[in-house]
């Protein structure tokens, strides 16, 4: 799927990193929320607070998850999950479109 | 109203200007296309097919219509309007969070 349907969109945009990460923060009727973004070439590290599981749309990355040595490369249909309290560090080699589903 | 309601939202940002603008196309039932964006710290220059409103949601920036000579400010909570097949410079003078509404 292109799109995600039946949601409200935020209309104030989350900056993260100097700009380096864009999101926007997207509610579903139960209450759900998404984040829908970018992240331009960079290497960053995100804390987790809720576990979430980010869809890699377009683009490709690098991932190491925290306690592992591996980093992973995902690509644009791909997705890896993140656990609670925790953290990754992501290298974006291309610019990066991803959907962060929390919880 | 900070978030926009029933829509959809395409998961592929529009990216711009080598990056210095972000927006996240969204869709209601009726057909209606919107976009939510943002634009860094920049002077550019924005070409028109429809007509279209600029909602300016937070941030700072000045505008310069085709055809005009004056630049105006806008900030948050304002907006502009822009004929359609036209254009405008716009120079954000801080990250700017954008509605455009077109038609």
């Amino acid at each position: 799927m292109s799109q995600i349907d039946n949601i409200s969109v935020v209309k104030k945009a989350n900056v993260y990193f100097d700009g380096k990460c864009v999101s926007h923060t997207v509610l579903f009727a139960d209450g759900t929320r998404k984040s829908v973004g970018v992240i331009f070439p960079s290497t960053l590290t995100f804390n987790t607070d809720a576990p979430e599981i980010m869809e890699i749309v377009d683009g490709v990355c690098k991932v190491q998850l925290a306690g592992e040595n591996e980093w992973k490369t995902y690509r644009g249909g791909e997705s890896f999950q993140v656990p609670g309290k925790s953290s990754f560090h992501i290298e974006t080699v291309e610019l990066v479109n991803y959907v962060c589903h929390f919880g």
